[in-house]
């Protein structure tokens, strides 16, 4: 049973990343580190997170490999943000320790692109280069042996799981894609902002980042490998007064006359192995997914367009969940443990 | 002053109406006819709409044409379903009245994609050919002399008026426009179904009526007016946890190569007289336009496309504000009386 | 390894019910049974609940006790109705099968008051004497030998869990107790109704059934058990625009001077045992026990008055999750099975 | 038509005062001052409030008292927080200009009591005896001679006139009374904090400030006025996930019985002349006052308690709203313009 430490544990993936692993059968966590919070003291976890009351004793420590390693800590969830992981991990990855990065930091394979959409130099380039893209249903079988996991983002996976049987089989054209995405809140993160305060953004639907999101690369990088070739996306976030939960539409031009009968036939054929996608025949709702591992998508045939329709828990599959998916792939435990 | 009838006095946009028209300097309701309320005796109106409790006295009362003319109502505003307005207003007008037609049934001037799309033939073909499509923008010089105003859609405002200039100076290919809109929920009525109860639709994002919406012949008949020749979009609906307003995102494939600055100053230039559309910088939330008869917009170009995103709060600028607007024009009336 | 029939399985507490018993190691579903949705033909039980696709494979189907009987059933839970639970379990419990009635039919061991709040007489008297009232932290005892249990209101048990420190030790005054309680929708069930369609309920909070809410005899059953004389509560109830939760506010007037440390402390000791029971000492919100069986709770001193403050899940601590918490006391398995 | 400077424009309360008095048609907003915005050069009211875009050009402006009486300006509207108010109207006042403000500054008569709640001296006790506590309903006889109108709380305004019918004929016991509010979340401000950061306070409802309130001590002031001696209640604010909106429910013991006709006859008597009170029959909801100066309230008798039921809008009725049906009684204009 692998001893995990949690780096980063005040915000809302720190916190379900816990209730996932208190109830994973092969998980122990050991320690919870959080910078800001351990400054004056060391808080109970249950502090930061009154919902965990009663169900973890531990108190936020501040980060100390050295200390980690003595505990036997073997493999590290990190939750801190982007900037901070890669000044962090390097020390965790050179004890010998694997991690799950849930940062961006290790998800472009190209420093280039990273300093581009990221404002910033990538700080690690020895890790960068032998990180495997943490989306289970595309890299599942790099896992095992993997040291460094970057986990993927949350509005990325409805794009890339969406696309990639569309792409993969040359069925739509590669560009010219669009991909249209509603999110929840909690995707914001737990700072407070004028943006995120409820009521600016309850009662209110507006598109960010336009042209702009950093998740845009991302997708375009994984379709990508799926299509052996550039894919290009245009990728429009917008937030929904809602707290978790993502739902995509996308809008694909197809090279070939498909049917939508045919083109689910196709998605089930190609995720006839997936634990957590579900093709499904009606129109999915975001909730359907809330609190669970699944991506559900559908897809439809409108005016000449393929049209597909993904949602997720941005905090479950889009974040916490999938990082336990492929922590149970790394050490070859039941896909589903700790997540049915 | 034009004394005024409301028909189908139970639902949110008479109720919206009822607010606006108190406010208004030269209107006044002499009668609110409801179908379904008045069968057991005359509720107030006020019974079917506590907020409106001591702001009108007036009870419901059932639909008698004679009535309505020996009371001298000049106008009548019909809030009723699709289906039931034109079997109702034929007898309205035939008495000289004007109307304004808050459902379907007008907008359409093809009776056979009015039959496709609404699955039954149209009832009322004379005045059919006589309506004028109430989007004051594109249609106001019509307003002044019309007997009937079939008041335009939610959704297909957002639409129309966020691609009129592109298609208008054939800025924009006229196909695979892409138009994905997102509405809070009191777009769907008044009348509960599982599909709009509270724990059903709170807490989740959904595509509905994907390739089948009712909105898009009209989004297209009015489109088509502005180009000159046939438009076609793709229409996706979205149902978000708010009570009002639309966002709408929309995806057109440009013919010239127009800067974000260029085609701010065109939209300005397009809707320089329009009082009620804000052509903004920044990008817009639906908050901002709630409770007013605004439609905010603004223009993106990002990957080749040029991106539109607009929005409006469905009772008001979707609906009843519209329809005051069009009051106005047909009476010659400041166009922002009782909407400021 | 029980196995389990599920009646009533069309509304949100069977849902949660299945999705906690797929979780449980000693628990097997062999039939969901609905009355409504199995008339024309038998829904798979994912037809009626999409979050549940892939994960039960079962079909709905008409209520047949010797089928039930005949696979072996052994225990069933209720989620019908109450009058209709009182007409079919008898059958259930002729058989020999255990039975958790999630209604409300066999919580008042007094048949007239039952009539009087529920307005009709009751169905079975017979059973109704032999049925323990499923509060696990006040008649646990009573349940390894039970075979009916009534499985206990939602804000009943905030009040009673709330209450029963104060009352047990006679340390307040058990007559004019004030109950003022608080809660999400899904508590009123899903069926839509206009008092919750979202445009209704939404950005609105509201009071109902002031007064002659029928669980107000159910709160002062079970806390005049604990106080061995009669005690009082006025009881209101309210209507808060959010999915699940119940937050219920306490004021008694102390007997005894005594302080919040003091008070904390007697409460902490009341629940030494209770696994599910959280004495806090912040203010605890509704979202914190969001998802679990936990009922938190506090305490403080206000103007002569003691305030406990006590929220839940009501789906899960206020329904099946107890439901399943009696079941595990029923059978003799670990407290906390499929409720970790 | 007098000339107003609204000072501390960059709120919710000033984004509504300036909605309102656009409409009014005899003020004119000459000048707002916005401290924190203002810094960086002087950006318009619209870039803080979108919503305000095209409806107003002003600038915001840094405080200069001499500048606004070049200007003219007669009336100040102060929706600056407690603590600077006291420190700025000084110089407003002493100009001749007349002041209502929103803040707290000025509402309790006695500077210990003020000390002891908001933790300061008072630094205005010139004033602060000159100032007329600005509930027009119990205090509008004193407003067209005031210089300084001290606007009411949000929660104050229900509990005293919810209350005022039962304490003013002595018809309920001054103490003991229990005052349980509800508050949708717009009333904590606009400054972004970790309460109100929508994935923490959305789909929860918890207790706040539980006996430390500072509004409880401006509730006693005003409910003492009205009795003639020392009135106490106990209160609790509720936040509950909706933008705006305040509902409050009352227990007050009866010292003469009474019934719920006779009571609602009490009260009908009581707000006969007053035009922004609605004593309703029917159970209100917070939603029915939304965008309106109303309060609604209805009277139960229950369990030997009478129970008030009262609710408003927060920011129209519980601050900007009554904050210019001051301004009209001070000027003598009528209480509803601006306010229809």
């Amino acid at each position: 049973m692998p001893k995990i430490a949690i780096l980063g544990g005040s915000g809302y993936t720190a916190a379900e990343l816990i209730r996932i692993l208190l109830r994973h059968p092969q998980a122990q966590i050991v320690a919870v580190v959080s910078r800001q919070e351990s400054k004056d003291g060391t808080p109970l976890v249950a502090e930061l997170h009154p919902s965990l009351t009663r169900r973890i004793d531990l108190r936020c420590e501040p980060f100390n490999v050295d200390q980690l390693a003595a505990r036997g800590v073997e493999c590290v969830f990190s939750c801190m943000p982007h900037g901070v992981s890669m000044e962090t991990l390097p020390a965790v990855l050179e004890r010998g320790m694997r991690a799950v990065d849930l940062s961006a930091d290790y998800r472009l394979r190209d420093p280039n692109i990273y300093a581009r959409w990221y404002g910033e130099s990538h700080a690690d380039l020895v890790h960068l280069t032998q990180a495997v893209y943490g989306l289970p249903e595309l890299y599942g079988d790099e896992l095992p042996t993997s040291q460094l996991v970057a986990n993927p983002g949350c509005y990325p996976q409805t794009a890339i799981l969406g696309l990639a049987p569309l792409v993969s089989g040359q069925i739509v054209a590669l560009r010219d894609i669009i991909v249209d995405s509603k999110s929840g809140v909690s995707g914001a993160g737990r700072t407070p902002k004028l943006a995120t305060h409820f009521p600016e953004c309850n009662e209110s639907v507006s598109a960010y980042s336009v042209g702009t999101h950093r998740h845009t690369p991302e997708i375009e990088q994984a379709l990508s490998d799926v299509a052996g070739q550039k894919v290009e996306v245009i990728f429009t976030p917008h937030l929904i007064p809602m707290d978790r939960g993502i739902f995509t539409t996308i809008y694909a031009q197809p090279l070939r006359q498909l049917t939508e009968s045919q083109l689910l036939d196709l998605y089930r054929e190609y995720y006839r192995n997936a634990a957590f996608v579900r093709v499904v025949k009606h129109l999915p709702g975001s909730k359907d997914c809330a609190g669970t591992n699944y991506c559900d998508m559908t897809v439809r045939v409108v005016g000449g367009r393929v049209l597909v329709l993904a949602c997720l828990d941005n905090l479950i599959r889009g974040a916490s969940g999938v990082a336990v998916q492929n922590f149970n792939r790394m050490y070859g435990f039941d896909e589903s443990a700790g997540l049915a």
